[in-house]
């Protein structure tokens, strides 16, 4: 690859989501100098690494930049990832196995690239950016397609020895509760995630119409709604509606307690396409969290007033998390014996 | 304090427990001088200091040592402990509040002290002296009186932004669980922690004299049982403590994948006095892990083979875990900008 080391000074985050993907071009300094979000390209895996270097291209030309211009890409993607070979292993819902994604954008683009799970990828950035205060320590939990958690302890990433450090969606908190997607029943993510949220939402429907619930007229009949659906039905009215997100939040503040109990960190920010619906989402988590506190005083203590916070939506976590995991990978490159930083081994 | 630098090369360790208190004197190579167990005295908590520093005296004593010999004193104290002041805010079982150990301690030997959570010293200790491989990560889950676990992660303890990580003792596990000692309800603790299996216990055996439950002529009256009579009850046949120690081990593999997802470290060692009973504490808990791996991909791989250990009683894990609290402080002091270490402030 060519080398240009006065002209490589800009940071090219790209954060792939299961609909949208977003890119921001930063400079040095980083600040902005360009930020586009287009439909993330779904089509055959093979032809991803094509699809995302076009969008990394067409954000670079906006950006009156080249490749050469450009020090470093981070790429966050909703799955598992082996950092070392930038190897995207699983990642569900864009059906991508396996699949080469940083040697294949390297290699179309001539940038070294740095691929990174979105949730840790956006954790990391909160910290970096201060975006929740001075902390040297925070979770972001995020409830959206699943639930996980990206942590970060004294400053670090915590990825765990096999990269799953934070799959808390998958602790079992009703042994009685729906089957999970991984195969187990009553994982955190099964009761709590957007699609067991709609699922359990029209369960409840389909029982107030056969009787076996409460009779009262439901305001929504069981066509396809998504969590946003939900959180609507409940703010027109809908029991049903409403006992589910109740009892969502009951369970997200069961995650939230967990998480501060296991971690102990300064800072839990809820994330992720779910707690985009504001404060019907967070206020039954409050209302939980409250009860803990009054019950207990070690919960009154770990979950301390300014713990919780809520990620504002349109704040590009993902996106300037994919900034920080190239920056970051960058001076580590520069200086290897930097304390403070995860050790890393790119790709590049 | 007086100084001798040439003499101060012994490290001390003490583990106060429940009932026994145990003493190590070792060497700058790290063996053994003098191993010493004691009952915990019980007395006045403002007695503690004094009969404390006796124990040392008599172990120092034996060891044809004095205190200036004694280059750290490590004391592991079973509840919590501000670490840069030595002083122990709470311990349940000795009735200890707000009681400054540390700066006694020194006060009455002249030895450098320093005082930790005896859980977490002890984990600190399991993975300096590599007693289950050669790992970066571990989490001792301790299950005797209460519920807790120490975790290194990354070779550094880690404490949390209050002391408390590692408090999973308090998620809870059945929300129509026991009422816990916490304040909340169904806390894995009021499941699993030895009073509990012995509560759980008793309650069984009055329900089946009062007819509530099975039958069967009980092996064992309501008299006063420990968790030790209840696995020698399930041993010989008693059908309502063999069930409860099989839901305990349902409880803890629960709280063993929650530690292996939340932290993905490299080894969870069981311990702790409940732990004690070995093969019928631990059979049960495997069978649940089993069951885990066979449902789930994903528990598959983060359960894997190697993760589980139990700890060998008579390991002295508590007391090694004091001498390593004291040797790596003394490191610190000798080398600050050592990487590797976590960060504290001595109060010698």
């Amino acid at each position: 690859m060519t080398s240009g080391a006065t002209l490589r000074e800009l940071i090219v985050g790209v954060d792939i989501g299961g609909t949208k993907t977003a890119i921001l071009v930063t400079e040095p300094d980083g600040s902005v100098r360009v930020r586009q979000v287009a439909p993330t390209a779904v089509g055959a895996p093979n032809r991803a690494a094509d699809s995302i270097a076009s969008l990394v291209q067409a954000a670079l030309d906006a950006a009156g930049a080249t490749p050469d211009d450009v020090a470093a890409l981070g790429v966050g993607v909703p799955g598992r990832v082996e950092r070392q070979t930038g190897q995207v292993t699983l990642a569900v819902n864009l059906d991508w196995h396996d699949l080469p994604l940083g040697p294949r954008l390297e290699a179309r683009l001539g940038i070294p690239t740095f691929v990174e799970n979105d949730v840790r990828a956006a954790a990391l950035g909160l910290h970096r950016r201060r975006l929740f205060g001075s902390v040297e320590s925070l979770a972001l939990l995020a409830i959206g397609t699943g639930i996980s958690a990206g942590v970060v302890l004294d400053g670090r990433l915590h990825r765990g020895s096999l990269g799953l450090a934070g799959e808390i969606g998958h602790v079992v908190i009703d042994p009685d509760g729906p089957r999970c997607a991984c195969g187990n029943s009553g994982c955190f993510e099964a009761v709590a995630a957007g699609p067991a949220i709609v699922a359990r939402t029209r369960a409840g429907w389909a029982a107030r119409r056969n009787g076996h619930a409460d009779t009262t007229a439901g305001l929504h009949g069981d066509r396809a709604v998504d969590a946003e659906g939900v959180f609507a039905a409940a703010a027109a009215g809908d029991e049903v509606a409403r006992d589910i997100l109740e009892s969502t939040g009951k369970a997200v503040a069961w995650g939230i307690h967990l998480l501060a109990l296991a971690y102990d960190v300064e800072r839990i920010v809820l994330g992720g396409g779910v707690s985009h619906a504001g404060e019907p989402f967070i206020a039954p988590i409050r209302r939980e969290l409250d009860r803990y506190r009054a019950v207990s005083p070690l919960a009154a203590e770990v979950l301390r007033p300014d713990l919780l916070e809520l990620l504002p939506p349109g704040s590009d976590a993902g996106a300037w998390g994919a900034v920080t995991i190239a920056r970051d990978a960058l001076s580590r490159d520069r200086n290897p014996a930097s304390p403070g930083q995860e050790r890393v081994v790119g790709h590049a």
